[in-house]
């Protein structure tokens, strides 16, 4: 597949995905939209895929969604998007819905500005690493909008209910170090070293753990973290353990382990998903 | 509406509440508690309202239950608050599923010692921001009971379970260092720039953003916070930004932007909420 | 009930577990599992014990699980666990499904190296407490397995998603500073003052607190932190408080208080648990 407001890359089993509108601060349009569930569906899909990088080209993230169209830039009807309500989706979410669903863990790499979509977007990854000169605008309420992409439910979960409402309620730009602090960011870095920075952690994941339990691990943390009681946990637990158990990684887990020597793990994914994945129903829009 | 035990006065869009029994350190009888119900209900059905400060007159915020009736003043039959299990509603709950519910953003000032419901009250406000004399107790396990106001739902989304079990469990005072290191409180001012602050960022919110985006976002922010499933938060950000994409208030708020001037927006709540809101049944008792 | 793998005593209403296989760095075995679960059901039944400490013999708080059997030693047929999936329950699980249900709170004192099992365990305790030398290793995906004992429920809701995913993916072994920082540990101590400071937190949690009042609050942390509604908590509110109002623990808890002086609470658990806990029905496996 080919993609035209983004660039994918995959080398040493990182994919990099770089949003590429720089011209326009890498600002949101409905066929970025529509690439950006493309291009983490092929990840998921792709065997040589085991850690995703996010960033954009130029100087900024993602000035987020695109309002040259002037006071009408977010009339559904008028912009074409649905001509019912009951027809309409937010196209935010339908990104970071699938980014949610993702066994392979996302990194993203915030190299300048990210406003709007272009912050919530970040919010269903992993790992949020910041170039100095970042900054995040959860802006919505300043354009009297609510915030979309799900955010609601995942920002909370990642900086508190305070932070998150002051974040909202006011629009304000929010400095990497304010971000940091709040635990939004997992770590800044000068801006030339983000990249870097990004990559090695990528590297330790790569280098020392099974593509598939890590893949599992994934969609039981974003999962089980908001479930109302741990017996959830107790059943995936135990049937995937009695599964994994037998599997060549866990053969390769623990032979390196007494060899003191480092793993070389020969599973993928998606080809060697446990019988038990997915252990859920996906809920209908 | 005439209160007793409270003040209200509002102005330059701002409601401000003053727990008034200083003399008695603003401790809590079963008039307050049917004043506080009615207070919230007030500022929310208030166009004229944007943002609820709360703080305490004297030099305590609440002390918490007023216990002067002796042993048996947490005995409801005696006290005549119930008859019958099955009919008895604990009053810091009324209180603080009235704030849950309320549509504007509501920060506490709390000016001084916060024990018992006094504490628990601060929960389902947005920002607890704090005067360096304040003291904060969860004092419950030392009378013998367990705290109420749906405060075991509140306090750990706000500080986590091992600290909330701490406080919970010794029931110990905490000061308002340990409170803001522990994510309760949001920030600490010299008491006698504490209600100034509190009005700084209440005109941040006024100034910058929607009253009616603001009041979704509330709802949105505290119901998902919770919720199990991102697409709870899918729904309801399709349905809303597609109603909200019309309003004045967007247009008004892309065009200041456009325009880079100060929003003017037009939309008051609850008069312009959207259709959808509310989006959710409320459960029953 | 007497112990192989650990040892159990009771003074001054508090009870230590031990892990006793020192010279194999507390690793665990099936026996183990099965003393951890026995033991904790002990504790909660007997009346005088009002705080639980957790530590280990040696210089290891608990290596995990023992993996002396060579790549066969997480195939749970060939160890004899189960002949079927549908039969298998992970042993971790049990732990800490067990730790859960406890209405005395659980003091963990880490006091070396906590890995697999080992680490997982301690999350479902109230308070973990590290010795300087204690590290933390959530190794599962290097040996090819997930993360077992419900600890992906568990894990975010002490450290958020992002930290427990990097710790997941990576399999790193965590010192105490990070551990503390990132708020999985209450508190990092000198190696030989642990056990004083764990015990000095048993010690304020018995001189000042109702133990059912404290068991009360315990399930109902633990129960109402990811629920989804604060509903849930204000129909057991009501209800405990309004059985509890009338008992002799509430009548010493005002009184000690109206006298100002040291509570001594009559009451105990299991003996004076309200008629109306348990409040919820466990799911089943």
């Amino acid at each position: 597949m080919t993609y035209e407001t983004l660039v994918l890359t995959v080398a040493d089993r990182i994919a990099t995905i770089e949003l590429n509108r720089p011209e326009h601060l890498n600002s949101i349009t409905s066929q970025m939209v529509d690439e950006l569930v493309a291009v983490f569906a092929q990840t998921n899909d792709d065997p040589d895929v085991r850690v995703v990088v996010v960033t954009g080209r130029g100087k900024a993230y993602c000035a987020g969604a695109d309002l040259s169209g002037g006071s009408g830039s977010l009339d559904a009807e008028e912009r074409g998007w649905a001509e019912e309500i009951d027809e309409f989706r937010d196209g935010g979410g339908l990104i970071t819905l699938n980014i949610f669903a993702s066994t392979k863990p996302v990194i993203a790499a915030v190299n300048g500005v990210a406003a709007g979509l272009g912050a919530t977007m970040l919010l269903p990854m992993d790992f949020i690493m910041a170039a100095e000169s970042a900054r995040f605008g959860f802006v919505f309420a300043k354009r009297g909008i609510v915030p979309e992409a799900c955010s609601t439910w995942f920002l909370p979960k990642k900086v508190g209910l305070s932070k998150a409402a002051e974040w909202f309620y006011t629009g304000r730009m929010v400095s990497s170090a304010e971000a940091l602090d709040a635990g939004l960011v997992r770590s800044v870095h000068p801006d030339d070293e983000l990249l870097p920075a990004a990559y090695a952690l990528a590297r330790e994941i790569v280098d020392n753990t099974s593509p598939v339990a890590v893949g599992m691990i994934r969609q039981m943390l974003w999962r089980f973290a908001s479930s109302d009681h741990p017996m959830d946990a107790h059943r995936v637990d135990s049937r995937l353990n009695y599964e994994l158990g037998t599997t060549p990684d866990v053969v390769e887990g623990i032979t390196s382990f007494l060899e003191k020597r480092p793993p070389r793990f020969p599973g993928t994914l998606p080809a060697d998903a446990p019988a038990s994945y997915p252990w859920w129903s996906e809920p209908t829009f």
